[in-house]
């Protein structure tokens, strides 16, 4: 069932539609995106309207988080796709600002995170964090959800968010879900569209080794050191695929663990090359 | 004219506070302190209460923007003589809170501004600007003023809560208020009360100074070099005072000036030691 959707271009023709609904006591959920949307987006949409009256969907792709030469100017993008996505979904707002109105002069304020920053990502992208909470920040204060939904699949990202939000006491309820995949087990991202056929058939080792992650761990396998290795082992035999990482840590904490222990929560993470593409899964589970 | 003041401790009760004020369509104005009020605080206050329904001050001496050998444990507090003077001047919400209710854990999130945090107290104080933008961005989070007032005398950490307002999209207006001095001129700080009697009459050079600066800017001297050199030579002749800085800024991007130009907003700014008091003090004008 579509409904009508409501784009803002402008952060003050958002500000002016949200502030008499905010006013009436509407919950406010946001999903901040970088559009090309799929059905993880969908999810997190779905879950906002369980949750709350009016659903902000944000589409924005950040350049600050974007190294020279990484995907910005490349990044997939499909406005009209979007929308009608995101109607389906149950969005209420659309907003799409250009990245003119959201950095009109070079911005000079930058809000980072330390620690859960280093690892992972923060690695193999200096600088993408920053970007990343620095735009969360000021998408934060233009939309003033109640409540703001991000994918675990960029386990990292939502550690950094949380850690953030708590520190800097944002009046905000940050709601995890869950990593949707396709029907084979490839985790939904907007990027999987770069795959060629057989990197995208190669792609399918990730969940699979992961699978076989959780399957070790639930019979009692405890080493870091032989989860890691079983997963770098499954990976190394595809051809294409070029590991950056594949670490095992507490969670949200994202520090190392050698032993898990029982009562951890914990990330399986990892970022694997096939080609041009640089892909993202991970397992995050309680040890019981 | 006294009148009843509510005191918040802490951050949730804050907002219970708030929330049906907000809710109400109340305007809520901020006046963030380190306590120790004065005159010059009661000049924010008056002005917030002119346009707001509701002020809310807080007192909350940050750590975070204090360096190792600065002055943090030693910074003059007394809570009962503030709540006096806040409530005298029309405060309706004391927000309070210790350090451990604003950093529970250690803080891993800063706000950071580059450019305008380069000079001046930038560079004597490494990190002094980072701790200020990181506690005010906290502040506006908890109390979600639609206003908030700083004294001109600051100069420079106005400039740094403007740019991050700015770039950060913050829903809260910045009022700048006019420096507020003592009878002599001495301008208004919770740190005049380190002067020994004799410091406090050598500091009167700065505003002396400032005022010939201005006279001279009134009556045609375009060369910052001559009107910092005029400054400099009134405060050398003091022996207790040793010179920080003396500049002759663009305000408030805080660029250098050499030839004062007509239509230019600039900042002449100072700080100066005496003994162990480290004292601010800067004119803002307009070049006729």
């Amino acid at each position: 069932m579509n409904q009508t959707i409501v784009q803002c271009d402008a952060i003050q023709s958002l500000r002016d539609y949200l502030q008499p609904l905010r006013r009436e006591g509407k919950r406010i959920g946001f999903v901040p995106t970088m559009g090309y949307l799929h059905a993880g987006h969908a999810s997190l949409v779905s879950r906002a309207k369980q949750e709350c009256d009016v659903v902000v969907l944000s589409i924005f792709v950040n350049p600050l988080q974007f190294g020279p030469n990484e995907d910005f100017s490349r990044y997939p993008r499909d406005l009209q796709r979007d929308k009608e996505i995101a109607a389906q979904a149950g969005v209420s707002v659309l907003f799409t600002p250009s990245v003119e109105e959201m950095y009109p002069q070079k911005i000079l304020t930058t809000v980072s995170v330390a620690q859960v920053t280093e690892p992972l990502c923060g690695r193999s992208r200096p600088g993408h964090f920053d970007g990343v909470a620095t735009v969360v920040s000021k998408l934060f204060h233009i939309v003033g959800p109640d409540a703001a939904y991000f994918g675990e699949k960029d386990a990292q990202q939502l550690a950094v968010i949380e850690q953030m939000v708590t520190d800097l006491s944002m009046p905000v309820t940050i709601v995890p879900c869950p990593i949707v995949r396709e029907q084979d087990g490839l985790a939904m991202s907007s990027r999987n569209v770069y795959l060629s056929a057989e990197e995208r058939d190669q792609a399918l080792v990730l969940s699979q080794s992961l699978q076989k992650a959780r399957e070790a761990i639930e019979i009692g396998e405890t080493s870091a050191a032989t989860i890691r290795d079983g997963i770098v082992r499954m990976i190394e035999a595809k051809p294409l695929a070029v590991i950056d990482y594949v670490e095992v840590m507490e969670y949200p904490a994202l520090k190392t663990v050698e032993t898990l222990e029982s009562g951890q929560r914990i990330c399986v993470a990892l970022a694997v090359a096939f080609g041009k593409t640089r892909l993202l899964d991970n397992l995050i589970m309680r040890i019981s």
